[in-house]
């Protein structure tokens, strides 16, 4: 049997949630009328502790949304090197917003006030004019974790000491949440935007959505018509990801006691360097002594294992929903098999 | 009872299409592994008789990303001042394309060969490059007439004998087709991408598909991530759009009927001016003699009928699955109860 | 001897005003230091009537920055159909400004009031949000026609109850003066911007000016950076600019005199259409009986005179300094020579 | 007497410079008639061994036209931390190109081929395209350090090896030439494109030029127009950037030797921290013990000494043709009166 630990992406939608959208209430979202997807929204904004939200096809919709309604065009936006807005959206910033981007390098991921505030440019009009720091939490490069408070105020400081914005790419933030039980509207609350998704942990099929203050969700929602994100009768999507919100995500917990034990599992293994107490959610990273991500992958996918390539030297592991922790303990056995002296 | 006549894309999926969601079998589409996705795609481009073709949420998205591969930013894209891409797509070809929109008067919408002929820029350094002709089958604005195929094919001449590229916004390409037994390869032939949309007539609740050459789409599918219309697992949506084509379109000559039938009762009243013989698919446009197409639209909707405005003295009334032809004889006889003398 | 009729651009820089660049007193412009450009920007804002003004290589660059002040990526244009913008600006408002452009068809290229109302869009987010309007004074392609204050004034009208921007391509706006006797500063008053240019019938080298609100003109000069128009010690051109205003701008009218007498010159041969009564500048449009312009500039052009196609049938003569009256009159000698009978 | 040591730029024209402009002969430019400047444009495509070249009234310009015509929105482009097109052209790669910028921490501002290597992006869609990258010889930031030939060439073997493309912000290639003998044309050689600046330490008033192949150079021409660039009777500034090549270059070395003896006497005090051997060309960079840039800059001035804040506590000085070594001993006298003990 095939363990798929590829991404929290991957995910199929539960028997539950399948019905919740056969018997989805739906209307035409572009008019304004679809029940399920207003409801989404709304639920969305009071979780995250903001004005409104909207539903979008896409966490990269999602982000670009935010840094559409934040820039305007040769703008410069403040980010971390390794976070999925510099890497994992195809350029977007650049065609849709035509900001440039001005990337950090955090420790772990994670930056400091006196990083950001480094970085700001001054005004002259021959510097691209600092517009907006974007975070990321949980981290994906880093290995899922979390932004730790205190780096996320601190940097707020320097952000409204400049008359910037700030933005906060939550894909994995109900991680965050699992992870601490600090609420998802704390960590929101220094941002002005912020960007959740419904199918990765969560398990929906398809969707994010984007809070912050009416103003700039009503810019949002005009953007996500031209960015061609409008929808119809979006409420069947809404739906899944509504069920998610209540059902699924009271069990993200789960996800990361299983990483855990992966890690653990792994580390026990010669070849295979990682520190399971640094798995704060449900990724694992590991680094492998030859040096060879891609051979390791290979060979754990002769066993029916799919895991990613990081790095050169690096592999991720994610879990879900759809991987129990019988599959974990399986998987650390074949490894072991494998692997083991 | 409420009879909503606004549009086809405000009708609800049926029993059988929320049953087809409710089984379908997804993956993750950002990996490429959703099934029904490719199923959909692949059923797309043989009925258009393209190479290729990528599934969108909206057909918004669909018509941009066609520009978008087609052009680069200062380009021209010739159309119709009464299009879709030039009136409804919220100035979408500048902010994701960069493109300038030339727009030319045809007759009832209608280009000919010579009017695009004498759009075409000289090659002079200082105009902008002509790159692109986009026509709209069937046509919107001008009430749902069909585009002569004489018309495309000389148009598609001087696209071609000016190294120029075609795109035909097909958002009703289905209705052309019930309307005049010409298949919808035959009317996509000349062009080089075509966008069709399934929650239109169709009546399924999100979704369209751009259809071309292979190197085209898989570019396409590229700005689709850039724009944030790359989903999971929108199997769900592929399989609502699948039992569309394969239960509904079947269907469309009813709504024609409807129509047909409904532009005769209007015809009868004093005041309202428009010929039922024009009314060839889906949509019926009529002129109300006082001017005031508001006025009109709030009076019928105080009688339960659903129309919208489509110009200061012209009404729009759009038929649709959701809408039987007893219901059009309900709506005939309330507004021949108020508007009658 | 050949007689460039081509365009009021080709004109070679004067005596005097060679000897004023080589007098310049030049600093770099970058760090805002340059005394003939501060000099010159602060002339032309008091002959338009505007706070501020900046320097610019081109009047493309000079429209572009309006058009990027005024506007967001998406937003909607309005203009006619002949002007400069839209046909001669090689597609750069899609590129600068990602904007789209909605031309309209002026009478003889003059707009009203009520055609500009009809053409703003309603604020429903599916349409792209109107926002700027364009006119040009004075008119090049309809012949150098005086833009009619009444109608500059009611299109104002409109711009100001839905809240748009208005920007005003003077590049020959000193010919209307020169025309009229109404001073620029009136043409320019119910404008937000106004672009002028120093190198057509002023003749300097190099160079234009946009004009307006010291905010929008400190915005513009961030853009222009942006765009490449920071140029160092351009004290040297402005020195030019300087000496045209001041010793060419009084003689504009004998341009005006010239096209005047040329133009009788041609309506009196068979086989030339126009108005010498229409000719209110330096430009002289006709068109040939036979149809074929290009013939005709080919023809000319044998004998020495060079003119422009500017349309299938029609030529395009301009008059300018560097074209005596006795080189008029020599020119139609000639004409007369080949084509009278 | 004010020394200003600023910059490079601040340059006033030379007599002979400006006689040269007053004899320039000159033509429309945008009718490709200027006989000046084509001279110039043929004069530098040789020096720098490539197929043509563009004339450009900034350095800005220079570049952005490069970045233009090698990349398509979207796409990234490889440079370092510390270059002029990351931190003074105003974020215009992201307003005029739309790409993403991937700035990378190079040793003394240089890359090596490794690192360019790890920094190109796989193939995969959700990432950006890896395009092109950009270097600067000689690196302003880093103190007019010359970039060593065997990483360009490393770096090129790279470029080479992804298919990317390869520009060269050469603005001071000339001081690099005159530091090493090397001709322009061979540090020119392994680039696509190369931008060349006459303002700087050639003391023309203005411009710059791109150079390149016949294709990307003709396309860069129909993108100077767009961004406003094209000029008319050029030849003006054209007739002193041939004059800065023939007569102030061949002086360049000149400019070294006082910027090496000005950093010898700044070395001598204390509180000021730099290594005179580390000066290889016209710019003097230094580091001031109390960590107060700005401060020391203002003291300077008080003694009519110019410089500028260049970090924290870097402070840059740069050496040109209108400071005489007589200047230089004059600074460092000063300079010791005010910070020697």
């Amino acid at each position: 049997m095939r363990i798929d630990l590829r991404s929290d992406t991957v995910t199929q939608p539960t028997e539950g949630m399948r019905r919740a959208m056969y018997e989805a209430e739906v209307g035409d979202d572009v008019f304004g009328e679809d029940p399920t997807v207003r409801r989404l929204e709304e639920t969305v904004a009071a979780l995250l502790g903001k004005e409104a939200a909207l539903f979008v096809p896409s966490g990269t919709m999602g982000n670009q949304l935010a840094l559409k309604v934040h820039t305007r065009p040769g703008d410069e936006v403040i980010l971390e090197r390794t976070c999925h807005i510099f890497n994992y959206e195809s350029g977007a910033p650049g065609l849709l917003s035509g900001v440039v981007l001005h990337p950090l390098d955090g420790e772990g991921g994670i930056l400091t006030g006196e990083q950001v505030a480094a970085a700001v440019r001054p005004g002259y009009y021959w510097m691209a004019r600092s517009r907006l720091v974007c975070l990321e939490n949980t981290l994906n490069q880093a290995g899922g974790t979390v932004y730790p408070l205190e780096n996320v105020e601190a940097i707020a400081a320097v952000v409204r000491g400049h008359g910037l914005r700030y933005h906060l790419d939550g894909a994995r933030l109900w991680n965050a949440t699992a992870a601490t039980g600090i609420p998802e509207h704390v960590y929101a609350a220094p941002f002005d935007t912020v960007n959740v998704c419904f199918s990765k942990g969560l398990g929906a099929p398809v969707g994010s959505a984007l809070a912050g203050p009416k103003d700039l969700i009503t810019e949002a929602h005009r953007y996500r018509k031209m960015f061609g994100g409008g929808m119809r009768q979006a409420g069947i999507l809404a739906a899944a990801a509504l069920y998610a919100l209540e059902h699924h995500r009271p069990h993200l917990a789960e996800d990361h006691a299983k990483a855990r034990r992966l890690a653990e599992g792994l580390a026990e293994l010669p070849g295979f360097r990682l520190d399971p107490d640094r798995v704060q959610t449900n990724i694992v990273l590991f680094d492998v002594d030859h040096g060879d991500a891609l051979r390791t992958v290979e060979e754990l996918k002769a066993d029916g294992i799919l895991m990613v390539p990081f790095g050169p030297a690096t592999v991720r592991a994610t879990t879900h929903r759809d991987v129990s922790m019988e599959d974990i303990e399986q998987a650390i056995a074949r490894i072991h098999r494998r692997f083991g002296n």
